[in-house]
């Protein structure tokens, strides 16, 4: 093979500087997750594949990426099934393990699997990479950062304010104040209310999925939709009402409790909707009580977020023109299927690509001083380079980085070195210098060159 | 599913406090990497299959786990390599993405696709998981951590100064000079000029796999396998004539020159020999200049590190009753298999997994304060949580961690949650509390309680 390599497609590489752009996403998100009180965990890329199908349904299913066992797989394989030729058959059999497209299905399994060890309210974070076999697109990859957030093992209202003043910690500290973003917020029972309001809580599913769509296909899209499924166009008008926003005042709080307090009038006689708009009020009034930094927090009955394992809260943060950053929701029985009954939590997930592009895209990331080599010692030759090595240690020994060009290269190809690696300071040392222990420092930012002792060069670059 | 769940064999879950000691190695060797001029980059886990086979021979392609194909794999297949049932012939066709198994080969290709970017010499380190379909036992991992450091571009002896004395900085701080270690260091031309001194060239690669198996088979049984590959016991009796250490001092650079000075006698005429003999001899004088802080050097004739690409420098860190814990080298043409010929490179790479066991097993992890929670609030019912959420959250917003105790659960219970979770403070707010405004604190690791006011927590939080 010498033709030129490449990488699967939607997997990427990431060079030094997008690294250390996403490690300050990282590190961030990071700090706010332990200020809360979360621990990190980790767990292993690959699971065993029966963990993870039959988790999100048969199109989920479809996104696994399955791993093939290893040795003579096939010796072990099921001869009829290969008859078949049927590769959904087939696979159970020649892969046994696959890996984890998320992070909240591997996490339920540790739960059950360390439930005795495990101190609850447990709050845990984890951020990992996870794989889909999606099909790649602009800001859809295949292999792509989760950063979770969950407590479990507590079904207090507590957590969700938590979980936003989260949101609004660490969108407040990358977005520096200089980016609108939304946080809404909904509750899957307000939902069912609604829905049960007009008499189809049979189709619940179906009705939900059509209003996740309301941004993209509208009100008659809706409409059209819900005719398809047998509802008439009075119930989805008297459903759109129910749903379309009470403004009432600017102040978003206000609006929301205006909101609450109108359907509180409509559904609050049937089974959940009133528990959902007490969940909902509980939450926005402590966030009321105890202020926000930046976050724009919003009652949106609308929200579903499709319709994964959520029972109660649902929580999505968006910024304009980019799909959503951020968002989770409260779970009554996620480790049900592991064996685990009746065990409540909630949880919130960053995804750290898309707020990597955020970030770029409005010129957002801070200057990373001092994260790649600060000083570089010019090679002049094999004298002058075993008078730098020394001090070149010294450097280092105060926890600066430092480094010497290799080898005698051309004065040309050593500044472009430092110039393409961005480093502050190059240090020129000749015969004089070395007679006068007075070191020859310029300053590459400025262009300022001075002559500096070994310690007074040290101070300058730790001075910063 | 409702059988308790597990993990692929040869996996593992990591805990919060094993991530803690996991963050403690890797934070470690990232801040050391920094210093010397290493820049961070990562690469998928997934990679091309044809980018990964064929580079560490049959052994090492067997240990590669590979990816299922998505969709109708079979539909794709070759129907007449089906037909044969051969396991080995069909894979490629029905996965054509394999898990990267270390961090070099996907370095090269790396290298390759983007030395128009680059700038050469180019430091790059990666700290990510690799995976291999190995037996599982004691120690050895289907899914561990590798933390590579390599210099491409530069044929400079300093770049291996470099990695000794990273080695030296990297285990004086994790090691805290309470264990001793050896870094044995060798180069290929010797091993070479070595063989070629006995005439036995033409076997190099055989008498290597002998010679790497010294200290477990002892002299006799290297000349019984020497033996059976046809070299008579007079030429295996002065190869291991060679090998043999020359002590003649107690210092470790003195040994080195002594046993350098009599290989160069010996083998100073064989093609490699000399060259070799000076390459190290280079290295231990620069290293004896400079000095070291707890690192044991050794020249050691007999390392070989298997086959793999290595060309010139060999080396390899012990500590007593572990397997080797850092391991590295010199690699003339680790990129020629992707289309870029005569670039040469030298690169460590530490073994997080086995740092790990060593650290734990000599009791050698620092506390730590501040990872988790720091101040819990106990819950007392609904009055005093709404009198401590803001007082919680002015914590926070000075960036101490703290909580507050979800719901208003038995002071047991609370308390047993707070000693679990290695909390430091506890504040109880009660009635009296509430009307002083003078919170009681109860420091859990002495028993102290106190009397105080927010402003004074958070200085004594602060203070440690």
């Amino acid at each position: 093979m010498s033709s030129k390599p490449s990488i699967p497609k939607g997997t990427r590489d990431f060079s030094p500087i997008e690294m250390a752009h996403r490690n300050y996403i990282f590190d961030t998100i990071k700090k706010v997750y332990k200020k809360y009180g979360f621990q990190q965990i980790e767990t292993p890329a690959m699971e065993n594949l029966s963990t993870l199908v039959g988790t999100g349904g048969d199109e989920s299913d479809k996104l696994i990426f399955k791993i093939l066992n290893s040795g003579d797989f096939l010796a072990k394989a099921d001869e009829k099934q290969l008859e078949t030729r049927n590769s959904k058959l087939i696979t159970p059999s020649i892969a046994e393990k696959a890996l984890h497209y998320d992070l909240t299905v591997p996490f339920a399994r540790y739960v059950v699997q360390n439930q005795n060890e495990i101190t609850f309210p447990f709050r845990r974070f984890q951020i990992q990479p996870v794989w889909r076999a999606d099909r790649p697109q602009k800001g859809r990859y295949r292999e792509f950062y989760q950063c979770d957030a969950d407590i479990i093992g507590s079904d207090s209202l507590l957590n969700e304010v938590d979980l936003i003043k989260i949101i609004d910690d660490i969108f407040t500290e990358l977005f520096q104040g200089k980016l609108n973003y939304t946080v809404s917020v909904n509750n899957r029972k307000i939902l069912a209310g609604i829905i049960e309001s007009v008499g189809e809580q049979d189709k619940f599913e179906q009705v939900v999925v059509t209003i996740d769509k309301f941004d993209k296909i509208g009100l008659e899209g809706i409409i059209k939709e819900l005719n398809e499924i047998g509802i008439s166009k009075e119930k989805s008008l008297s459903l759109m009402d129910l749903l379309a926003v009470r403004k009432g005042s600017s102040d978003l709080f206000e609006m929301a409790f205006t909101q609450l307090a109108f359907l509180s009038q409509k559904i609050g006689n049937t089974i959940n909707g009133q528990k959902g708009i007490d969940e909902l009020a509980f939450v926005f009034e402590k966030l009321q009580q105890l202020g926000l930094k930046t976050a724009n927090v919003n009652f949106d009955p609308t929200l579903a977020r499709g319709l994964g394992y959520y029972t109660g809260t649902i929580i999505e943060v968006k910024v304009e023109n980019f799909p959503s950053i951020c968002g989770g929701g409260r779970y009554d029985d996620l480790t049900g299927k592991f064996g685990l009954k009746d065990v409540s939590g909630v949880g919130i997930s960053f995804g750290a690509d898309r707020i990597y592009d955020v970030l770029l895209n409005n010129n957002l990331y801070p200057e990373f001083k001092g994260d790649s080599t600060q000083v570089l010692f010019v090679n002049f030759g094999e004298k002058e380079q075993n008078y730098c090595l020394p001090l070149l240690f010294q450097l280092r020994d105060t926890g600066i980085n430092a480094e010497i060009y290799p080898e005698s290269a051309k004065m040309q190809k050593q500044m472009k070195f430092a110039n393409n690696k961005n480093i502050n300071y190059m240090v020129m040392v000749g015969s004089d210098e070395m007679a006068s222990g007075k070191l020859t420092v310029k300053n590459m930012e400025t262009g300022i060159q001075k002559s500096l002792l070994i310690d007074e060069l040290i101070e300058e670059v730790l001075r910063g």
